[in-house]
């Protein structure tokens, strides 16, 4: 069997696929078939013109709006290419207008989900997910479910688990997926990982996945998980994601990285079943399966990152060293 | 003495100065302000399209285009604000086209001092630079004083500086810069840091740094010195880099970082006049420090790059978390 062995660069752009504004024609090709979806930029703003006016919070497919069976809380804008919520006018509490755009956004997914029009809400995933990039950091929910539908910024965890050898030689932690898993079945991964819910903060999530996905004890892991960085991308949804009906689906996303180090006595077992089985494996060893695109696409590139901060991958080495490092931590810009 | 209190997105703001394109209207009417400086894109390209085409490596000051005694190895078209250097037509060897280029550049720099028609030439350092952002990877030099005035992508070293106590508290290697350096006197910075010339590379660059700036082993710099990271931006330079006649300048900038930690018996030393002094200090008071603006503004991006690999800034503890490491890792696309 021959392997195409893949550069860190390319590995990269298989997970941020969407082109960077200055590829100017790309870019403005893909961004334009998008419509933009908006919600009010900030509610407690002095400046009437900024309380009035939207920000974009994701990016929904066209063929996805034409689907959709809309409520009348939301505001479709063929024209312009927008799908946005306008406020009621008479809204009062704390996180009033949050919490009347969490529930459009619910009863919106209802529905479709009643009526069957979007393919991909099959698949239906209920944990809250919290909007990102509002000014005003109020709380919008919405299903993780619907997050991929409505294109918005979502958030993770990804946890780099390794132990060190009596001679300080490093060993990683590297699960494989189980063949059964909805996406990537059978894939390397991160030692452990999720998506970051809106009950729950990024150590507690973190800490509740170590125990879920690799028997870990919560506790510990929360004591020494050590926060190192993120990862930033755009991925626009290809076949492996998902299935045919999810392609194109724009996804931007961030992870939030911790670096474990495990005692050598500390050996992770897969529990919930999302995890076939850990291997420990030497640095060379990974980055060979890395090359050979044996890894979940975003889980590769937080690998990247390990490697870039533990100084396997550096400028004198790899070519690509400062376009990649830039790469991997795009800006989202909302 | 009242000291303002800035926030690390905004120290992080104060050396990324250039606007991102989705702040549409302050990065149009900025960026539409500069001259493109262009190479040609790659002289081994099998496409003679691509080969003939051109690909911008620099932003020039309209008042710069305006004074400078342009040679003929130049072509200026004001009507879409290019500079660019055609190729001759007979050209042989292995870097012919970037000898070529480089010896333009430099006979250029060579009439604009001689006839003093770009003040801040006066400042003239001699260190050649590699130009960046070619796709052919050719050799393209310009002088380190030419690198602000042609607005070109330069790359350099910051190496962070540290130690521990018998408890594992970590300390850190401050310098103060010395009050009479041209840039930035008197302020802090990195523990060691330097431009990258065409001659050498980067652990050859920050080992002579070390030695020089510091009085470190050279040979036990390069052995010790860790590659973890890079930090990259755009600065439009004011005054505090140099003089009103820099302002406006357009600086790209990638920073390689490493990690030095320091064995608590070897003390950085001033020695060759850049530095006034070392400070040993604890985190919290860097971090201090780093609030008050005490810092060189590049030096300030890399010391938060350090706390944010170290876990002392991270996504529970910083609301900009997010947004502030996808900023210090800003890709600059050429």
């Amino acid at each position: 069997m021959s392997t195409q062995i893949k550069t860190y660069l390319e590995l990269v752009k298989e997970c941020d696929t969407l082109p960077y504004p200055d590829e100017v024609e790309e870019y403005t090709r893909l961004t334009s078939e998008y419509y933009h979806f908006r919600l009010k930029r900030s509610w407690g703003h002095a400046d009437e013109d900024v309380r009035s006016s939207y920000t974009t919070v994701g990016y929904i497919l066209p063929s996805v709006v034409a689907s959709m069976p809309w409520t009348d809380k939301f505001h479709v804008d063929h024209s312009v290419q927008t799908v946005s919520i306008p406020w009621p006018t008479a809204t009062t509490g704390d996180n009033a207008h949050g919490d009347y755009e969490t529930l459009a956004i619910a009863e919106q997914l209802e529905l479709a989900r009643e009526k069957d029009s979007i393919p991909i809400l099959r698949k239906w995933r209920a944990e809250p997910y919290r909007i990102l990039g509002l000014e005003d950091r109020r709380e919008v929910r919405i299903a993780r479910a619907g997050s991929a539908v409505f294109g918005v910024h979502t958030m993770g965890v990804h946890v780099l688990g390794f132990c060190r050898d009596n001679d300080g030689g490093m060993k990683l932690w590297i699960p494989r997926r189980s063949p059964t898993k909805q996406t990537f079945p059978g894939m390397l991964d991160n030692t452990v990982g999720g998506g970051l819910t809106a009950d729950e903060d990024v150590v507690g999530c973190l800490a509740r996945e170590a125990q879920e996905e690799a028997s870990l004890p919560e506790a510990w892991v929360r004591e020494h998980a050590k926060p190192v960085s993120t990862i930033s991308y755009f991925s626009i949804r290809d076949e492996r994601a998902g299935g045919p009906e999810e392609v194109g689906l724009l996804q931007p996303a961030t992870q939030v990285l911790y670096d474990l180090e495990l005692p050598a006595d500390m050996v992770p077992q897969p529990l919930d079943g999302e995890v076939a089985e850990f291997l420990l494996w030497t640095p060379e060893k990974t980055i060979q399966a890395l090359h050979e695109g044996q890894f979940k696409l975003n889980s590769a590139v937080a690998w990247i990152d390990f490697f870039i901060r533990h100084g396997y991958i550096n400028a004198q080495n790899e070519p690509d060293y400062l376009e990649l490092v830039a790469r991997i931590h795009r800006r989202i810009w909302f």
